[in-house]
């Protein structure tokens, strides 16, 4: 389930993760849910969107390099990224941004 | 459909287009196939992403500001994005973020 980041005005930093997944779950579920939990109270996260069809596409948003740095180096997020590698993905692209400017539109 | 775009070595930019569709077609699924079709010959254009489950995530690439200006303005875009608000979406964002740093792992 995933809706709108609630991000404050620009400058803030956006991580493009996009992925393609291997068929097998192998505890990816598990994980993910795990992983959401500790990335809420993470310093300097600022909320996260998500869609997957052909391919996944995770933007989280970060005050700062420093934090997506910290972020990097968790214990349990740097056990997920070994697993990553090995059981879940295919293949995926990680693109660090500087948002800039933000517009919304709310009917 | 939807892939990995090729984009080169960083810098360039992302615009990320997060957005809730309203449930009726109205036109949306013709109008995509034109914009994407005058958008792959678009001076500046990089590369896109898309995946829609809860919200619809688009990326699109760009070699620099002035590209996104230019398309901002293109007439069918601009078509599009009335129509956008008239008919096709309950809500958008548009975050403009300049890609810094990318990393890609193939299995």
């Amino acid at each position: 389930m995933s809706q709108f980041a609630n991000t404050p005005e620009p400058p803030y930093y956006a991580v493009i993760f996009t992925s393609i997944k291997s068929h097998e779950d192998n505890g990816y579920e598990k994980m993910s849910k795990e992983i959401l939990e500790i990335l809420k109270n993470q310093e300097g996260f600022l909320g996260f969107e998500f869609a997957r069809e052909e391919i996944g596409i995770t933007v989280s948003y970060w005050k700062d390099l420093d934090s997506i740095k910290k972020w990097k180096n968790n214990p349990l997020h740097k056990q997920a990224q070994k697993l990553g590698k090995n059981l879940w993905y295919e293949r995926y692209k990680i693109r660090i941004a500087k948002v800039e400017k933000e517009y919304e539109f709310i009917k």
